[in-house]
């Protein structure tokens, strides 16, 4: 007999994972046993996509070698490369990274290979390949060529140059790049379930991630950060005096009218997402650093009027948004960032559904019509 | 609290649907109330494609207005028609139809809308655009030109037209067209749940169409038809004397070996799947019609087997593999075959998901160490 439904799925348990893991009520989040807060504070996200795919901390041989594979697999294949351009000026930045890394399979060496050290290969291809390919379309919208990467810098500090086209300052690089330690995995989220869906038919980590970034395109799920950015602009554009009172006030009459404010809520988190807390931070440190912190101080508006109003805590999205903006990104790019460092976790998800796989194929409830006869269209 | 989990979520609930539903113990399908029996029997594959995608049967003026529809809706965008060839030469077909149908939301005057009209335009242009990409990869491939649709002739009987490179029978392109009816939707199956998970974050169409090409390319999805007539090919090929015998010998061979027979068993039927019954006769025909009907009997006799030997039934893969050898489709056309037809169910869940939507966001259960410290680089 099927279970009672749960309309989407809240709180059913759709599969075992070793890779992250959420305490609501106290607000906590760790990868593979390691609290977020020290992997924030003293780990690189090459280091955390290592443990994520690999399965433990790597020793410096071990990270070295990493590094130059990901170095190595930042090489687009030829379809991309021929693609990119025609794709950057038709579609829209989310649409084109769905298309890219599809056409990007072709050129995969172990394309045809679900087994655990092809499918490690891959993980490290695609996370090398991220940035290049975000960068790359940024850079052909805009008729520019991509710099270079610079061998010294990490791979948030080389996404950096290659997508605003100069060199980031070393804390523009160390910021992005707890950014991208913060978004790298989140247990069985939307899009990381979608992949893992895919690879449970025992198709390619390339089909998985296909369908985990279209998933991520959504507004409920990655696109969240964008519309927080969009949100922040609409109200300061239109602000007749203090942009900071017209963000409160705006806010107020949204909720008053029913509408929900992105960036605020989250199914699993009861108290604040600690992600939200570090970024908070980022974005104060950096409102500070450029010398005009009006985005700062709307967002800490917002976020105290949505507390007061509607008693919930800003999520990973909110504070992601004024970050990425005083980072120099470009507000249509803030969800490619984001699949930028999720792709490390949809990797590493595909990798432990190959390796104990069941297909996942639930029941649905049926709530149409039965017994119908059909008549033929001349008797219709 | 999280409920206790359930392997690939069998038998769990995951959405409501009046699209389809299923009676395990009874071999029963349905589409919106009518039995997949009066269907296959007295039902095309348009009339079958609006009623999941706009909810009734189409009256003779609805029925005249969506085949126009379809028509219109066959052109291919810029980007598509650009791309055809290369892709066609280095991505395999469910691969290539994965990047063409990301590709082609670039030309689709409603990508940016999820609304109910609109949608239900893309799921006539998706429905009539698939036959024409499956046709067009396997053109491009063999460097020929697709022949010109006739207006004459039902989305089957074109898609024959084109993918064959030669008019069919009238008889063959009915019986491709049961083979679409049969085909079009089954509740909550892998890659239509996949679809849902991606649609449900408020992502588009094309996207949750993307996410289930990737997911019925899996073996345990959409390329078990294949996989059926890989193995009829290899034991035809091997056998020393009597090939049905042959088959009946490898198949027990390997169920004693514990090895899988793909195209038998299904999670939810518990008796023979009503689709395999029609299928069973469908190949019956075209075996005898073709004056060979050597991979008839080795099915047939792989069939024996499997049922004395496991107790499981043939699912739907099983004799399409056998229906469409026989109407002259290259065997790594079944798989695209099967998503001509699912996407008229796939882009009917996703307007279903749209019209009353939640986030698919199911809890995990951790199964990782816990509390470990973080220990920096240079100390490990």
């Amino acid at each position: 007999m099927a279970q009672q439904p749960s309309k989407g799925l809240a709180d059913v348990v759709a599969a075992a994972t070793a890779l992250s893991d959420i305490d609501g009520r106290a607000g906590r989040l760790s990868y593979r046993g390691y609290d977020i807060n020290q992997l924030a504070r003293a780990a690189t996200f090459e280091e955390v996509a290592y443990l994520l795919q690999r399965g433990t901390p790597p020793g410096a041989s071990e990270l070295a070698c990493y590094r130059a594979e990901l170095l190595a697999g930042r090489e687009l294949g030829a379809l991309v490369t021929a693609d990119l351009v025609a794709v950057a000026h038709q579609q829209e930045p989310m649409e084109a990274l769905r298309t890219l890394v599809s056409l990007a399979s072709a050129s995969d060496p172990d394309k045809d290979s679900n087994a655990a050290d092809a499918n490690q290969r891959k993980a490290a291809r695609l996370t090398a390949q991220q940035p290049v390919l975000v960068a790359g379309y940024e850079a052909a919208r805009n008729g520019r060529e991509v710099p270079q990467p610079d061998p010294g810098l990490s791979l948030a500090g080389n996404f950096l140059l290659q997508v605003t086209g100069a060199p980031p300052s070393a804390r523009a690089a160390e910021i992005l790049d707890i950014c991208l330690v913060l978004h790298a995995d989140h247990t069985m989220n939307a899009s990381t379930f979608a992949a893992r869906v895919c690879a449970a038919t025992l198709s390619d980590m390339h089909s998985a991630v296909v369908a985990a970034l279209g998933t991520l395109k959504g507004p409920l799920h990655g696109g969240a950060n964008e519309q927080v950015m969009r949100l922040l602009e609409e109200i300061a554009k239109n602000a007749q005096a203090d942009p900071v009172d017209a963000a409160g006030g705006e806010v107020a009459a949204r909720l008053s009218r029913g509408e929900k404010i992105m960036g605020f809520g989250h199914r699993v988190y009861k108290v604040e997402d600690p992600r939200a807390t570090i970024l908070r931070g980022l974005a104060g440190e950096l409102a500070q650093a450029a010398g005009d912190d009006t985005y700062f101080r709307m967002s800490r508006r917002i976020e105290e009027t949505v507390l007061a109003e509607k008693g919930l805590y800003p999520n990973v999205d909110f504070f992601a948004a004024a970050v990425y903006h005083y980072l120099g990104i470009p507000t249509d790019l803030f969800t490619p960032v984001f699949s930028v460092s999720r792709m490390a976790g949809w990797t590493a998800h595909v990798i432990e559904q190959h390796a104990d796989n069941r297909l996942i194929r639930p029941d649905s409830e049926y709530i149409g019509e039965a017994g119908l006869t059909w008549v033929s269209l001349a008797a219709r």
